[in-house]
């Protein structure tokens, strides 16, 4: 990595999930100041936000939480009262479905919040941490979906009617495996101690083990080669 | 107008203003049951909730707000400490820039909320009362913004994978001139009384008569042929 972006601010999304902290890393690695952006948006637990308060604070970033309420709207095993799927095997999943964890529009919200900082702040840059294994089944981190919003954030803004620095959003993990994610973000010296990434954890912020996140997240993990340091409700720890 | 849509649901973007009361009349007049959706978005005032909750209940439709903070981004006359400009002759606006009452990306999270409604509502249809008055100094009113918007929608959501019924963000006000819009609500039975178009109203919701958009609603009346049913804090009214 070069320090390409030579100081420039950027904006990144950060969910508290091991991807978006890897996607953290990949910024400053190439230069770019992050100023991070999470959302509390009435998910069942707020381990993801201090999880991102957290990364945020390690990595030495300015961090702006906003508070959404999708819960108004519900729909999703996320933010309604709908159970989070568990299954015993990481090859139970079906990629060809859109699972009920999928929040109604949630990425085009998130996008939508950061263009706004990106040009209050003068930013004309964008990180967001969706990847492969995601887009088989959630519609907006398709890589078609992250297109189509930066032609449209181009015609949003001042920078579209104007004809300065046109946005630019990074997705650096979209044709990664979580294992490559993850053998990325330990040579950037990412701290995966301080991720989340399970849908349902306990009051203490502790993993189940056994939801579509867990699973993907522990496969990741093994197929890396590299000890996941996720605590887990159970001692066995993820299948 | 035909009831076209025959009792299909769809979500309306109400600010309060004679542009989306005219949007929400003109989509019940095409058969459409309205959702309508507002924001309580950190302005600085609540006068435009509250016209838009009695225009909802005069519709009899079903009203949602939402609060966001975009306080916390500034960068706005309407939601940061910087003042509303005042002039004395609507000849005075000068659209070839963009206003500092220009909210950052405000249509494009507006319009991301609603399309997060019209996916858990089962909706296809989203108004929004952009006019050509708008897109001469706002970016986000452009009929291209929406165009780029309606196509990034359709890649964002579960209609987009599943290649259900494609979701359509109608404009009905586009082309129109103020007067033309006024003249437009009127037959319709929109009352106007109950809207508020002033940047900067006192407590007691009365306009101020001197922002850009009291002076283009003043204009818009008088080239109707209409008495405008505004409160002005002066007993001179717009000029």
């Amino acid at each position: 990595m070069t320090a390409a972006a030579g100081g420039r601010p950027a904006v990144i999304l950060l969910s508290g999930g091991l991807d978006s902290a890897t996607c953290l890393a990949l910024a400053m690695a190439d230069g770019f100041v992050p100023v991070t952006l999470s959302f509390r948006y009435g998910q069942r637990h707020d381990v993801e936000v201090e999880a991102s308060r957290l990364l945020a604070e390690r990595a030495g970033s300015e961090h702006i939480v906003i508070d959404l309420d999708l819960r108004t709207f519900g729909g999703s095993a996320l933010t309604a009262d709908i159970d989070v799927p568990k299954h015993d095997d990481v090859a139970d999943l079906d990629g060809s479905v859109i699972p009920v964890t999928y929040v109604p529009a949630r990425n085009t919200i998130f996008l939508a919040y950061a263009l706004a900082l990106a040009e209050v702040r003068g930013a004309a840059d964008l990180f967001i941490g969706v990847n492969a294994l995601d887009y088989s089944g959630y519609p907006d981190c398709r890589p078609e979906f992250v297109a189509a919003f930066e032609i449209m954030a181009n015609l949003a803004t001042r920078a579209g009617v104007e004809g300065t620095a046109p946005l630019r959003i990074h997705t650096p993990l979209i044709d990664l495996t979580k294992a490559e994610i993850i053998t990325t973000g330990i040579e950037l010296g990412v701290d995966y101690a301080l991720t989340t990434s399970c849908y349902d954890p306990d009051s203490a912020g502790r993993a189940c083990g056994r939801c579509d996140s867990c699973l993907l997240r522990a496969k990741g993990f093994r197929e890396a080669g590299v000890t996941d340091p996720t605590r887990y409700q159970n001692e066995a720890g993820a299948t």
